[in-house]
């Protein structure tokens, strides 16, 4: 049992076992609602003095650079380590069977003893989503707004999780002290409520970062993001800004949400005597408060369909993020109960995912609620690039039944939560950094920002593009890469972490694609003689049924490769098994143009 | 061997194989250069009295309803039938494996000996993509414009089939005879040259299809679509409108291809050293030209890489519809030869396809040309539903290599080929069809070019959205559904045409999903004892060599149930594999939420 230096502070603690549970110099947190942040500055400078003078601040991206999701960033000075944000991302086309993509927590799980904290920016998949996987392995304080925690918690509940960790509530203006870091929580807005930037003051200088934001200046619950904030910042000196890049290739400005809101306005006016059904994502809490509003003026009843939406509903409502008067929401049992006209309802699919409400709506699987023509139905979103053929197809469906389907642009009903290029080069103007890290989406988008940057006249060597694993070294006076960590994706496949790697992916691409014939045979292990078989059996290959000849041609080539050896004296199975895959594989490939895995089973007797 | 009646005049001749080739009136191409056409109308008015009085003409599409993709349309009347397009399209992510799919040719053969032609609008694979596999198995004349045919050709060699086809150039103005029908060809504009629009003569009235199509004030060949011609069917009136729906969601007009050409002037202008790639759809034969004449202005070599780009360059060449100045052209080889800032690179994969050549020079698989910073690489093509993630990914891989790539829809290096709303409007317009039936799309577009005729005024039920298989009744007076043929899809993989169907993708996608176990076992076929095994084998499942007790826990499960059944006696094994299957699946998705594919193999000696 080592004894292991966990925090900046020089106190030391006992490992106590295989999955060690630190224990954590609980965080002061200081409360700052005003703008004044001099006193603030002060004392983090003294904090800064206690520090190795000199050494680089290390920034390390373990997610979301190079693609959309899994975002997740550690700030790491001397001995002290933070974490903002744990995110998870979907599998891609070439994940078949996975459910979730997770950041490798390696680096993490390697200097656990120095983690002294997560802190969340908002209460998004690709910035929470990770988290339970982490929390399993790793016993720190996670730090995040009122909302963005009733979402953490809700995830932890799923996973037995719920009362083991330690969370801690902030608000915009408070700062807390992780090891020789103080984190400061600045709102945004962005497409969920109680979202955050942080500006960390560090040894080397103050860095800030974004998490997702946009700048409305009309939002549902009326706190514009605090530019005054970011501009002070800026004044005071900025030593480095990491900013979404979500958006960047858009020009102009992203829409108010409120634009959202007129455009309902309008629909649920006209829609007469039809019953409405609105698709968005669950997490947008303000556009279904303004569904809500508008049914309400309307006088329509509102029913939540769906399992993610009934969740955030509920959890919203309860944290008073959602204000449902009462008797406007109705059980999903009731709606038979009301007219068409008096009836909104607010489901999920908006990205036409194959189990979610309006998938099965669309389809006739959804055991509640049925779709025809008296039905106008509003897709509050637009396909995230990968879902466009997912939602196309729903709206054929939906309008095969004959209900009416507003999924266009054109119509206003979504907006993105994105800053867009004129947004995000107000914030660089503001915060005028000395370094720029673009964060936060694909090449392109990175590199997009990085041109924004440009633009502004930054340096090009004041830029960094960095990679998931590389390690930023940041000091007053330079930005560079300096080492790697482990870092990549973690595939989720049911109950398993990690157990599906790329070999499991190869094989499940080429199943899907050719299929499989298992040939068994039997064989004498004293005499070498064949005792049963070869069987053949073909599974995603071809109609079995048409193709008989075909497979019985193919087994007698495998009894050829069987006559050809001598089974008694070749004691080497796995060369028969590699000759008999070799002469059946061409063969079916030669009449097929396929090539179907082949899986030899040879069953010594 | 019966006598079949197989022409409208009433001639019969004997079918002489199971593979009918019956042989043809061979239709009299009658070449009308003017836009007079009262001649032609007294000539097919002649035509129409010999053909049964108020029988309904029926309109069958086997393709192009509800998809993009696979166009193809019967017309019948009496004995006669003609067919307009012949394609394919891609498969989506529910057909893993496959390579193309085409229409159901079921009707077509059923009735083979009333098929009087094929009529091809243009030469695109959604509308010729599907004709070698229908020539395969039947043989009648095709009718369509030189470019056109000189794709077909190329495409018919690839089969084997060169030389068994009649084939029948036509030109805008002209007519054919097939039958009863006679076949008008109609100058369009279109992403392809050589785009015609079909007016079919029939005994009922005549009916305008327009193919793929836009308005190009512009374009490129000079030549814009013959609006006057369809003014004057107008005039004369028209019983219905068959037109394209691509783009029936876009408002406004789809933009001048000329367009495209100012865009490349300022880019390759402003090129200076770099060398430059584009990348585009190798039909877009216009596109190429305005590529290489900007490369000729700018003194630039070209060079044009991957197979159907060098493939359609050669033939539109050939036929005289690319003009490329002696020795501008250079092949790949010496590419080495010049400087960057002296060469253009012409290539495909702008729908980031992965055996694409811009694929290959993004993940640095392209064995001549190697991409890096000082390369401009502009992709002229907008991602089709389903490939932006695709198209992503290469954007990203080459921004890697340090290459500026231009792929934005905001600087117009690509402009649609089938017209917006507004030109859908004034093809309706100037058309005046008593009924409409809009075709080539999916379920969306579908509808929204159906509410585009119901806002110029056109009764709701004179518009006709119909499914592929439906028997489109139409006489002067109405227009029904009555009846349904063999429609749907027709998958092609490897060498197998129509050998892989729902089982067959079913049994792929659980495969992709969760993989395959194997479990073997060898009984005594007298005394019922187990001889070997049980053993088993995953692919696709899991990581096996840290899932090693995972698997053996498996096989003990599989031992329990072979000891719990007397297999002497049990002569049903069918059963013990159902119990088998039901025990592991039971276990494995308890431990893994994973249901793999279980396979048992008892093998009897």
């Amino acid at each position: 049992m080592a004894i292991i230096n966990n925090n900046a502070r020089g106190t030391s603690r006992t490992k106590t076992a295989g999955r060690s549970r630190a224990k954590f110099t609980e965080a002061k947190v200081e409360r700052r609602r005003s703008t004044g942040g001099a006193k603030g500055t002060r004392k983090t400078a003294a904090n800064a003095a206690r520090n190795i003078k000199n050494a680089p601040l290390k920034l390390i991206p373990l997610g979301g650079l190079d693609e959309i999701g899994k975002n997740m960033t550690l700030y790491e000075y001397g001995n002290d380590i933070f974490i903002v944000d744990c995110g998870m991302t979907f599998p891609d086309a070439e994940m078949p069977g996975v459910d979730i993509v997770i950041p490798d927590f390696s680096y993490v799980l390697q200097n656990r003893d120095r983690i002294r904290g997560i802190v969340l920016t908002h209460g998004h998949e690709d910035h929470i989503g990770g988290l339970p996987y982490l929390l399993k392995n790793l016993n720190v304080p996670v730090y995040g707004t009122k909302l963005t925690l009733g979402l953490v918690n809700a995830k932890l509940k799923e996973h037995d999780l719920g009362h083991a960790v330690k969370m801690k509530e902030v608000h915009p203006g408070d700062k807390v002290k992780l090891g020789c870091f103080s984190v400061e929580f600045i709102h945004v807005n962005h497409s969920i409520p109680d979202s955050v930037a942080v500006a960390v003051k560090t040894p080397v200088g103050m860095i800030v970062q974004t998490g997702d934001f946009k700048i409305d200046a009309s939002p549902i619950d009326g706190d514009v993001i605090d530019l005054a904030r970011f501009a002070e910042l800026g004044k005071q000196g900025v030593l480095a800004l990491l900013m979404d890049s979500t958006n960047a290739t858009r020009p102009g400005f992203a829409m108010s949400e409120r634009i959202v809101g007129a455009s309902f306005s309008q629909f649920f006016k006209n829609a007469a005597k039809k019953r409405i059904v609105v698709a968005t994502f669950s997490s947008n809490i303000h556009r279904v408060q303004q569904i809500i509003d508008e049914a309400v003026k309307c006088k329509r009843k509102v029913c939540v369909s769906g399992r993610s939406m009934e969740n955030v509903v509920a959890i919203a409502t309860e944290l008073g993020y959602l204000k449902i008067p009462a008797g406007v929401l109705i059980p999903v049992d009731m709606i038979g109960q009301y007219k068409d006209e008096q009836l909104v309802i607010i489901t999920t699919g908006s990205q036409g995912e194959p189990m979610s409400a309006l998938h099965r709506m669309a389809y006739g699987d959804h055991r509640k609620i049925s779709v025809g023509p008296n039905d106008l139905i509003i897709i509050s979103a637009n396909p995230i690039p990968g879902n466009e053929k997912m939602v196309i197809a729903v709206v054929n469906e939906l309008m095969k039944l004959g209900a009416r389907v507003v999924y266009e642009r054109m119509y206003d009903v979504h907006v993105s939560g994105h800053a867009c290029q004129e947004e995000l080069k107000l914030m660089i103007s503001l915060v005028k950094p000395r370094f720029f890290m673009p964060v936060h989406g694909e090449q392109m988008h990175l590199r997009k920002n990085a041109e924004l940057a440009g633009e502004l006249g930054m340096r090009k060597e004041d830029i960094m593009i960095a990679s998931i694993g590389q390690v930023v070294e940041l000091t007053e006076k330079r930005m560079r890469v300096n080492g790697q960590v482990p870092a990549g994706f973690v595939l989720v496949d049911g109950l398993g972490v990690g157990d599906v790697g790329s070999i499991v992916l190869r094989d499940r691409k080429h199943l899907s694609e050719d299929g499989i014939i298992v040939v068994s045979v039997a064989v004498d292990s004293v005499s070498g003689q064949v005792l049963a078989g070869p069987e053949l059996i073909s599974r995603g290959f071809i109609y079995v049924k048409e193709s008989e000849a075909l497979l019985e041609d193919a087994r007698k080539i495998v009894d050829q490769v069987l006559s050809g050896v001598d089974l008694r004296r070749t004691r080497d199975l796995t060369a028969v098994r590699v000759k008999i895959r070799d002469a059946l594989s061409r063969y079916l490939y030669q009449i097929t143009r396929r090539s179907p895995m082949i899986l030899p089973v040879i069953m010594e007797v």
